[in-house]
Order: structure tokens, then C-alpha cells, then sequence
């Protein structure tokens, strides 16, 4: 039956179409055109009542107040706390009940990340939903198949690949690790490719203040001083030393942003089973805990500066103690702790398109697909690693983020919802056709044809006979033919050539004051 | 960073189970333990408010009465609506407003199909999820990679899978269509795989009157006549010829079904824009209405019969024609369906682990899971195609099929939601560990890792250089390795050979009573 309908709509299409028509694109392969941001039309879905996030509420308090975080090596930060009216032993911070609560009050829940084309500029929180391409792999899995350290080359290229992306709304940071860059000059190079080669915006360095310190600086050159001072224009990634610690690396560079009114991504950096309890509830109370102290700790820098309820969870193998993707557990966190940021009133970041394979095939997929479903059903904020993770964050991949960037297109679409205007309900339509007949000709399809359903940029939904006649290619591979495609069409987008000058001065005068590290 | 970290827990995990252990499964690599059916404590997932629902309603009431359903080349069909009070035009069926409606308040919310094994038994309706195999591909891909017409042979591989598969609650029913048995007799050989290979439930033969009939006959040759009489022991698909038609096949096998008190699912298959609109509202507003027709007809030939609200729904390429699958507007339309089939009190049937891939890659597991997702958050009770359906419907893939299940089990684990225990709070294992410290060896950890996280059976959790020493293989080559050994060491479940006897000699006497018929 399948197979007689599938041959009656192909004879019906052919019709319009002409016989053998290929797979829809762009008529120079490009992408198509830019999505904004998604402003969410859809409700978020739950996984915990009342009773159950209060429970949880209540054992986060427990864990702050009794068990306490550690702030390490920032004899500043102790003293801040102290100040403040927390009870510091050694390194230890036992905060009293609602002190974290209270202070959190000052952060924004809705904040805007201006991006240098003011079309691009973001809004984080409410019923916006960001995505942001993959962050921090040392590796690539490049368009010939090898799996290799990456360089500044496949930064770049990346970073020319969210750009183009319709629905990548954010440039991200780290896209991989260029390795063959100096240790303490990468953010330099890193940052002067965001602010560069792209137009959306981005985030900072964090491994050292002083990095910090120059993502901030470059910032005021693009933007202006002023402006930077009054404005969020770079957001960046905290991560939680988990279980209960901060460290001073992390600490150092939430001072700096928050300091200078940046906005910061405090993040429990999970893997359930190793870095916290097995469970989902236990899980979520950590999280919660250790969002609390640190975001806290960033209205102790600055009140009101923006701050992101950050979450990363994965489970691990409790067999091998690898890390696993894409499973119930990490799913259930997502949902439950967008519960938890939107009470506190903070934005919340988690997931993307995780997955542990090593190579872009149905793993890799089905994992990337159910984290980024949660992801999207939560009403998840800010999405990073949305676009091009492979083999547990250890490699950016090309092919993978093609696909990505596919399935991003979906899930901006599926957060449209449902029509229900007149030409929504089709009405008309349903007239027209009557029973028996069918849909492809009649003048509401006509009219609706172009943007009625989402079109797959990687999916081949040809015949089996066509499919072959055109090599039997994978997935990965008509992605591969994309990227080639699209990183050979790029251009980049207009900058003051005034601008680009001060820029590239700071990073000369920068790198010329000290001396290569590589560690 | 991740490196790191994943390099600490792989360190720490090595101290309980030695370096370089293997992916974990049971020692045989056979089968987990069998699941039984899902009882969801998780909430549905629901795009539509009270306004868009009352709409879709009004419409599709409209529809039915102001456009109609054909009914087509079956008097006796059209003289019972004329009786029941329905306005009978030709084979135009035009329903007064609620109509419909009132018939269907004799269906059962919630109906017990039974096995032949009462373990397997299932719940069909209110929280309960059921899942089956793919249904009705004429080829297979085979476990040599080759992509031929399905036989008798395959046919009885993939009822031994589906008796194997823990999250497979369900026999389902053409698992593929054996074109090596005569048309007119490939039912018999079909149920008669189901009843003797499997104990689980199982769907009849929709493709002739007769046909029905000789599968009632044999459930009564199974289940006893008394009990069939009273108890519902098949489940039957009877599609609609959207848009807005049932021919006298599927009504032929409707009535058999439904006058034996055996279930029905009435389901519109559609590919949107071809047999519905281009819209959701559009194609939800005509599935409703096609079943509220087709399900009152089941209570018109036995008031009480089981009934199930069904949805197949699909978009096409408005490029090619082509079926579409994991695409957000199905996901769209189940979620919506299965709130209108919640308010009209029927059992709800979409979904599934559909694609439009010709092979188990990255677009067929993108695909498969978005579907997935989307079927069990919308909060299905049956759930067909959950597992093997590849190339639009064309194709049951072995391989497929493993993978598939694997995601299975993951939903089931999802449906368990949030445990809040105190087990599950884990606040002992948060004080036991504290801060800096890690929750690998911890007692609470100890006590509940052989259950904490749902174990893949698919999933390729190890290092690169782990996975490259092994042979890099893709996801559905180890699918590949499980189907061979599943099936090498398969065993039948145990069936009175007084049974067993009468089952053959009904399937014999049949197939001697006609020539064979190819067409």
C-alpha cells in the first residue's frame, strides 16, 4: 500500500516538477537565508510537580548551607563571601538558607547579547531559544575522513560555517582547540575570528583572567567602551569543578566578566555517576547548588550582571565509566533543571546534539537527536554544542555539524507550533479536494507549497532507484559535499576597516609581549 | 577539558573492573530480561490549547457533515448509517453534528489485549505505552546488506526478533510481506508465525473479509470460542483511503473484526499534502473527522468493540513527492492527534521509529528518534513501526530493527520520569562524597549502578583508539553481529501440541481449499 501511494504522489508531483527532478537546494548550493533567533511558540515540557521541585529546593539549601561549595585559591572570592555574610571555613563556604536566593535577585532573567550586525544580536532567556555551534574539542574529524588535532585553519573554517548557517544563531567560542597556536595566544587568534570572519555574536576566553581580560579589551574595540560597559556583547563559560568545587581559572574569569557587566554561564559540568550522584534527583540537587553559589557569586561582582543557569549532564558507563549520550537520564536532568533556572528566574543553557560515537553514523544521530529534543522541549535558553560535537566533545566534526545544523533547522520550525490562522485551519482546501482526490494541485498547496514543510538539507527522500543511480551515498557524505561547497563560497562580512586595523594591533602588540607557551 | 575528565573517570572505573573491559553485555549476548508494556508517569507533551482544539473539533464536525466520508462499495455499510440516522448520499455518508460522536461512547477507553502468554498481555489505552515492529514492507534489508523481496523466511527472522526484544510488547503483524507465499494465503502462514513463534499479542489479516475471518477462527482455535467472544485477543489495522474514503476492504475486515469483539484501529494514512493539507490544523482537522467515521462504524457493527484512534501521518517533499519522515510537521500532528483522541476517550496509535533513509545511517536514526520522541511524549498507546521500518515504509531492515529496540529501551526507562525516593534524593551519597571528591566508589553508587543508567546495547561508548583496535565499526554492524546471534540462539516459547496440531491442520486445510493466487 506504502508503495502504490509513494507512486501515485510521485506521478501527482511529477506533474509540476518534470521526471528525475533532483533534491531541492538552492541553486548555487548555498545556505538559505538567516534565521533570527527562535522566540518559542510551544510549551515547555515538564517532568517534575510542585512537590517534587521543592524537594529538591529544599535539599539544594541543605547541601549549601551543611556540606557547603569549595572556592579554591581566590582569597579575594573567600573574603567576598564573607562579607556577604556566608560562613568561610578554609576554602569551605557554607552559605545560610536564602543567602544565594537573595542574591541572585539582581540578575536579569532576559538579557540581550548584542552581536556587531545588530540583526544578529540574540536574546537570552523567556521563550528565546540560541544555538551555538560545539565548544572545546582538541580533535577534527576534517572533510577527508581523518581524525586529527586541530588547528587555527579549521577554527576559522568553522567558524565561516556558523556563520552561513541559517539556523546557528550564535558564533560559540571554543569551535575546536587550535593546537597548533600557542597555548597563551589561541584566544587571541580565537576572538579576532569571531569578531572577524563572522557577524553573530560570540563568547570569550576563560582559561586565565588576563584572557579575560583581553577578550573584554577587544570587545571595547569593536564595540566601543561605552557601550561595552552598558551592554551585554560577549557571554562566557563557567564551569562548575564538580562535585562542589570552583576553581580559580573559573573563578578568575567570572570575575572579570561579570566585573566589566559580561554575562557568564555558571555550569555544573556533569558526567552522573562520576562527578555526581547516579540518580536524576541527586543529580539535579547538585546542579542546583552549585548554580546557586556561583551565580551568586557573580551578583557579589556585579548586581545585575547577566548570568545563565548552566547545565551539562551526561551519565557515564557504569560498566566501562565512559561517557554516555543521548540516554534517558541526562534527558530527564535537562527537563528538570529548566524547571529549576526558570523559578530561580535565570536563562538556562543545556544540551545540544550530544553523542559519544567516533564517527558521524546512526549513533551519532540517534544520540544527537533525543539530547537535542529535550534540549528544545525544555525551553533551553542557550544551546551550546548544537551543532558539530563527535565522540564525547573530544572532536568537532564537519560532517557532523552540516547534519546538525539540519536538524536545527527542524527544531526551530517544530518551535513555531501550530497554525491556526484560516489558512492554517485549510478549510478551503478540504473543500476544494473533497474525498478521493487529492492535494498536490489544489490552490491552498499552491499557495503554501514553498514554506509548507520544513526541507531537509541532508535527508534523501528519493527513490531507492535514484538513490543508487546517484552513488548510495550516506548521510555524512552529501554533508561533506555541503561543507566543501560552502566553505568555497564564503565572504566574509563587511567590518571598519578602521576597526579590523585596532584589532589586528592588539593581537600583534599582544602575542609580541611574551613569549610562546605550550603548556 | 572533557579529555581530562573522561580520562579520570576511565581511571577511576578501571580500579572495579580491570583495563580495557569490553563493551558490558549478558555473557551469551543474548537478550535482557523481557519488559512488560509501559505504564508512562511522565506527563504528555500537548501543542494545542482549549481554543485550537474546540476548533479543530468544529471543523472536522463540519466536515463530516457538510462535505461526508465515502463509504464505498458496501451497501450493507451505507444501509447501516442510513439507519443509524446519517444523511446517505450515493456512497456520500454526511453525519448530523454528533452524530459520531454519541456512537462512539460505547468504545472502551482502556481495553486488555491478551496474549496467548497472560505475562504478555497488554494494556491498550490511559497510561499505558505498547510497542510493535514495522509493518508491511515487501523487501528486506538483509544481514548480507543486500536489499531483495521479503519471504516467509524473513517473515519468521523477524517474529523470533520480536519475541527476543525486551521493549517489544507486541508481535505486530506483516512484519514484511512474504511475496514468496501466494497472496491468498500468506495470511494464514503470517498469523500462524505470530501464534507459534511468539507469545506476544499480535494483529490479524485486514486484506480480505475471509481473510479476517480465518484469523478469528484460528484466535478461536488459540484463545478458545468463548473466550475470543468476550475478550479482545487480536488488533487490526484498518486504514482509512484518505482523503476522506474507506473502501469495502478495510470495511470488509472492520466489520469481521469488530462484530468478533476484536479491536480496530482506524487510522488515516497520510502523507500531508498529498492526501491531506499542507497544514497541521488542516491534516489534523481531516484525520478527526475520518475517524470519528470509521470509529462509530465499528460501534455501529457491535456496540462495545474496541476501537482505536489511529494516525499515520507523514509530510511529503513538495520538491519530488517524495514521503518525508522526522520532519517537525508530523511530530506536530501526533502531538495534536493524540490530545483529540484523549478528549474523545478512544486509545491514540501514531508514530513509530520512521524514516525515508535507504539505509541504517545518520538521516535514518535522525529521523527514526525525532519520530520516536515525538510518539512517546505525545503519550501513545500503540505503537506501530517501532522498530525495523526503513526507506519510507519499503523496507524492514534486521538491522534497523536492532537498533531500533535499542532506542525502545530508552524510552521506557524515559517513561519511568523522575524517581524522588529517597534513594533517588541521593542526599547520603552527596554528604558521603562532598566536595572535590568523586561518586564512583561511594555506597549509594555501589548499591544502585547495575540500575542507574538505561544500558545501550548499540551505543559505542569506548576511546578511539579502543573502538579502532575492535575494527571501526559503524552502529549497524554491531546491530548486524546482535541480529545474527539473537537468531541463531532462538528458541520458541513452549505451546500445547493439541494446539499446535489443530492451528497446522486449520492452515493446511485452507490453503488446500483454493488454488494459489499471485495477484
Amino acid at each position: 500500500m506504502t508503495d502504490d501511494i509513494a507512486t501515485a504522489v510521485e506521478e501527482q508531483a511529477g506533474s509540476r516538477r518534470g521526471r528525475g527532478a533532483r533534491r531541492a537546494a538552492r541553486a548555487d548550493g548555498g545556505p538559505s537565508p538567516q534565521l533570527p533567533y527562535i522566540s518559542r511558540r510551544i510549551k515547555v515540557y515538564e517532568v517534575l510537580d510542585e512537590e517534587g521541585l521543592a524537594l529538591i529546593e529544599a535539599n539544594a539549601d541543605t547541601v549549601l548551607e551543611e556540606i557547603g561549595i569549595e572556592f579554591r585559591d581566590d582569597a579575594e572570592a573567600l573574603a567576598m563571601w564573607k562579607a556577604a555574610g556566608a560562613d568561610v571555613q578554609g576554602s569551605r563556604v557554607h552559605f545560610p538558607k536564602g543567602l544565594c536566593r537573595s542574591l541572585i535577585k539582581t540578575a536579569p532573567p532576559i538579557f540581550m547579547q548584542h552581536a556587531r550586525n545588530p540583526a544578529r544580536s540574540v536574546q537570552i532567556g523567556g521563550n528565546a531559544t540560541v544555538f551555538a555551534p560545539v565548544y572545546g574539542p582538541p580533535f577534527v574529524h576534517d572533510l577527508d575522513g581523518q581524525r586529527r588535532y586541530a588547528t587555527i585553519d579549521d577554527f576559522r573554517n568553522f567558524a565561516k560555517l556558523a556563520y552561513m548557517a541559517p539556523a546557528i544563531h550564535h558564533a560559540g567560542g571554543t569551535l575546536c582547540e587550535p593546537v597548533d597556536v600557542p597555548v597563551n595566544k589561541r584566544h587571541l587568534d580565537m576572538v579576532l575570528t569571531h569578531m572577524t570572519l563572522n557577524d553573530k555574536p560570540f563568547m570569550g576566553s576563560v582559561t586565565a583572567p588576563e584572557r579575560a581580560e583581553d577578550t573584554v579589551a577587544m570587545c571595547r574595540i569593536l564595540f566601543g567602551e561605552k557601550f561595552v560597559d552598558q551592554n551585554t556583547v560577549v557571554i562566557n563559560l563557567i564551569n562548575a569543578n564538580s562535585p562542589m568545587v570552583f576553581d580559580e581559572t573559573m573563578l578568575g574569569a567570572a570575575k572579570v566578566y561579570a566585573r566589566a557587566n559580561q554575562a557568564t554561564i555558571i555550569t555544573p559540568f556533569i558526567l552522573a555517576g562520576a562527578m555526581s550522584p547516579v540518580t536524576v534527583a541527586g543529580t539535579l540537587t547538585q546542579i542546583l547548588a552549585e548554580v546557586l553559589a556561583g551565580a551568586a557569586f557573580t551578583q557579589l561582582c556585579r548586581p545585575g550582571a547577566p548570568v545563565v543557569f548552566g547545565t551539562f549532564a551526561s551519565s557515564i558507563s557504569m560498566q566501562s565509566g565512559a561517557p554516555t549520550f543521548g540516554t534517558p537520564e541526562p534527558s530527564l536532568v535537562s527537563y528538570g533543571a529548566a524547571q529549576l533556572a526558570r523559578r530561580l528566574g535565570l536563562p538556562f543553557r543545556t544540551g545540544g546534539s550530544l553523542c559519544a560515537s567516533k564517527i558521524p553514523d546512526a549513533q551519532a544521530a540517534y544520540e544527537s537527536a533525543n539530547t537535542l529534543n529535550s534540549t528544545l522541549l525544555a525551553g533551553t535558553n542557550f544551546v551550546l554544542h548544537a551543532a558539530g560535537w563527535l565522540e564525547g566533545g573530544l572532536v568537532s566534526s564537519y560532517e557532523k555539524f552540516i547534519m546538525d545544523i539540519d536538524q536545527l533547522g527542524m527544531a526551530q520550525k517544530m518551535a513555531d507550533g501550530v497554525d491556526l490562522s484560516a489558512n492554517g485551519q485549510a478549510m478551503d482546501a478540504i473543500r476544494e479536494v473533497g474525498p478521493g482526490s487529492h492535494y498536490l494541485g489544489c490552490s491552498h498547496t499552491q499557495a503554501n507549497f514553498q514554506t509548507a514543510f520544513y526541507r531537509s538539507t541532508i535527508a534523501d527522500n528519493n527513490s531507492f532507484e535514484q538513490w543508487h543511480a546517484e552513488g548510495e551515498k550516506r548521510a555524512e557524505q552529501r554533508a561533506n559535499d555541503i561543507a566543501r561547497n560552502w566553505l568555497a563560497m564564503y565572504e566574509a562580512p563587511a567590518l571598519d576597516p578602521g576597526i579590523a586595523e585596532a584589532l589586528n594591533d592588539f593581537v600583534a602588540q599582544k602575542k609580541n609581549s611574551m613569549p610562546d607557551a605550550f603548556t
